[in-house]
């Protein structure tokens, strides 16, 4: 009997192999998947004790056959593999769907519901599974996180691993004030053409956890925050890493790219480089992953054609959300905030804002058809920040963003977009059904009484109050024509507006 | 003994004359006032039941002497008068101090923090006893109110009086479909070359009573909301309405000249006409009061010579006052917000954000050097809305700007301007002496638990925690060099430093 996978799930071939040399480079493998709806040929990578592996993600139901090869002696295997239908929340990978929006490949709605915890998985076992368990309450559909560690505030520790076999400079006399100098930290010793599969396979056990939690792992590739000279690696060595972790990862469906966090603070890279990184993730990852990069001052091109959607920081301090429109309209791509300040009370401007005006920020997101992400900052005796470490979430915010998913999930069709509304209101209507008559009015920090709508005398329609704070949904009933909502004149309510006939 | 009257007080002279045809066009008086340091002609006015006035502000102390002139019989008087010193709370009239700050005549300071009541003076005499006796809290030193009545929501009324003979359309059939089509609204009869004096002395015994509580009169003296059409008049009319305002107004030492609320609404009137009347504002009131002009949505160009202050409406839903700065430099002129939305519960964006976020916006003005404006607009059973009618206070912003007062009352010199801060800080220096190591900063919606300030070793710092919504300033000691300050957290928290060896 053929060994059998879930569509999308992986289809994973181990061949033992050489351990001498240097395994990363001297010895290569790959694998060759068909069916009668694809062939792939894919990398596969060395894991460490002389074990080689080849993973495949298969797109479609039925038999398989796949053929292995590599340069040394038993990389030749072949076989058959039988794919069976996905089941329970495996949908596939995520996609853009039309041009604003995402969907899993079965067509199932997803829309990103996104936090970060840049280093979750460089921490502790103890801090990891309460990650995970913080995470099983159902908040978020996507987490950011970074394949390298990281060298910031709150985060001077080391990693319990490291990509590279090597050793780290000393970090005892690092802190805030050299949060940039990494340059200046000459004692590290690695070898980059040596990586350390123990570093990635803990990555992808929590990839794989999240996966099975129905979460989208935002995998962040390069970023700034580094006193172990992982930044300021040349074209080559990164490459070489890139193709380690599209081998390793790209297999996962729940895999995003994100080329960089912050990749305009990254000084040793040019744009040459990011545009030869980025092009290549495209051409290796062999599933066609969602892609993009992430800005701290200035938004990278998003028009360049390797980018899927727009992954957004905030520019202006007062205006973050609330230009979803603008982005929608220059881009043509979809768009997510996934830095907007996050929730705490950090001595930073991006990490000490209140619960209230982070939901805030995702309502207005949402009503013009974008999306935004959480963080949360919130100083803590031991140090442990959710937006770095993960752990516990201590804030008021999340909640009120599951909430919100519901409210989403109502929709009809993919995702809403915006519409004319009045100036107090930010109105979102379905993307996909602009004129069914479903209407949310977001009134956000205005706080009026009431509301007149003027609709079609002939067409009833259902009308909901909506607390976004309370995350409550009051029954308002059915009206027609023109009729008078009463509200409570409190901030971040809504109206919502059903056709029933 | 000659007849004496305090410098910056009235000097009026009253005389009797003809009231056959048309005394208000018929018949002129004006008046030459001297002493040894200023000679000034002024026009009189007809104040009805045949009585001619002449007004006179003096700006000196000393023997006065004057002359009356006029076309008809006993208009020619003469004698003289002494200004004695001012006494109590007059201090002149508000005169713009350097380029962006304001102070009194006599050089003590003045801070504009104003509010707006549209159509007070029009109101029944028990809401404007109200309206006095809630100004008389000192919440407010600056009040805008119109001289023409106002159609309008929530102000479909009409006035007690109106400036003009003649008959007011029917307003039984008039409500916020019809607000702005006065121009469909026939069944007026005004005699627009006679006034109605009482109309004018109930404005004028209002403007008294502000002056005695040291509250300046923001007088707007045309616009749109409007089904009498006085927002309709041509340019004799409205030269001739120009002229009796100032010829009975101007003497009030606590005048300020508003050409027009929302001018960019005032559909019958030209670019022409608006520079045209202010120009004549400008020649005609010998006492040079304030004069500005606000705006709906483009800003009038403050650059004219005429303009001695912005006055402005926001632009932007989500920066208002945030971009003071912005038009500081633009300008160079006081920047005074004078709408930045209401606090209040009205089914419209300009009137229903909660009084923290007023509070909150008044702060970013003045951190930044500018000033903000009060107004109020909660539903009420009676429809007496603050903003419209005065009345009683029903929100949390009155006494929280009240308090903003005293902090910048504390300020060494005139007022604040902007300086370099963190993002999450606005941090406003003081504009006459930026080096005298006096510093506010202000978090607003931003919430650091701590902030680290690093300041010379060798002087020493007096630091405040200012809570400015629960109105509170806590002692937080003296500190020298490097140090750190707890916060609670919280928004809308400032520090301040005061260097003080």
């Amino acid at each position: 009997m053929l060994k059998s996978v879930e569509r999308w799930g992986i289809f994973e071939v181990s061949i033992s192999g050489p351990d001498g040399g240097n395994p990363f480079v001297d010895y290569i493998v790959s694998g060759h998947f068909s069916n009668e709806h694809e062939s792939v040929e894919v990398s596969g990578f060395y894991d460490g004790n002389g074990i080689y592996k080849i993973r495949f993600m298969p797109s479609y139901e039925g038999i398989y056959s796949y053929e292995t090869s590599g340069n040394f002696d038993g990389a030749e295997t072949k076989g058959e593999f039988t794919v069976i239908p996905a089941k329970g929340n495996n949908h596939g990978p995520v996609r853009v769907h039309g041009k604003y929006h995402f969907a899993y490949e079965d067509g199932t709605k997803y829309y990103p519901f996104g936090t970060t915890c840049y280093v979750w998985t460089h921490q502790p076992e103890n801090i990891r599974r309460q990650t995970l368990e913080t995470l099983s309450k159902g908040y978020f559909n996507k987490i950011r996180f970074c394949v390298f560690p990281k060298h910031y505030i709150h985060n001077f520790k080391d990693p319990v691993t490291f990509p590279y076999e090597g050793t780290p400079v000393d970090n005892s006399e690092l802190n805030v004030d050299n949060m940039y100098n990494y340059s200046d930290c000459h004692g590290n010793s690695w070898d980059f053409s040596r990586f350390n599969p123990a570093h990635f396979q803990l990555m992808e056990e929590n990839i794989a956890a999240l996966r099975d939690m129905g979460i989208e792992a935002d995998i962040i590739l390069f970023h700034p925050y580094d006193r172990w000279g992982f930044s300021q690696m040349g074209r080559d060595d990164c490459l070489r890493y890139l193709k380690y972790v599209i081998s390793r990862f790209s297999a996962y469906r729940n895999i995003w790219w994100s080329m960089a966090n912050e990749y305009d603070l990254v000084k040793s890279f040019t744009a040459d480089d990011w545009e030869c990184y980025a092009n290549y993730v495209y051409t290796e990852d062999k599933y066609n992953h969602l892609r993009s990069i992430h800005n701290c001052v200035p938004f990278y091109d998003y028009t360049k054609p390797w980018v899927t959607h727009c992954c957004m920081q905030r520019q202006d301090k007062y205006r973050t959300t609330e230009l979803t429109e603008e982005y929608r309209k220059k881009y043509g791509k979809p768009i997510v905030w996934d830095e907007i300040a996050y929730e705490g009370n950090i001595d930073i401007s991006w990490g000490n804002i209140s619960g209230r005006l982070l939901v805030r920020r995702f309502w207005e997101a949402v009503m013009r058809g974008g999306y935004a992400g959480h963080g949360e900052t919130y100083e803590h005796p031991d140090d442990i920040l959710w937006w770095s470490h993960g752990g516990a979430l201590h804030g008021e915010s999340q909640e009120r963003i599951k909430f919100l998913r519901t409210i989403l999930d109502d929709v009809p069709g993919y995702g809403l977009m915006p519409a004319d509304g009045w100036y107090d209101a930010s109105v979102g209507i379905p993307e996909s059904y602009p004129d069914s008559g479903y209407e949310i009015h977001y009134f956000g920090f205005d706080r009026p009484s009431f509301r007149i709508f003027n609709k079609e005398e002939d067409k009833k329609y259902h009308v909901d109050i909506i607390d976004t704070w309370e995350m409550t949904v009051t029954d308002a009933g059915i009206h027609s024509g023109r009729f008078k909502i009463s509200l409570p004149g409190k901030e971040y309510m809504a109206v919502r507006l059903k056709r029933v006939e």
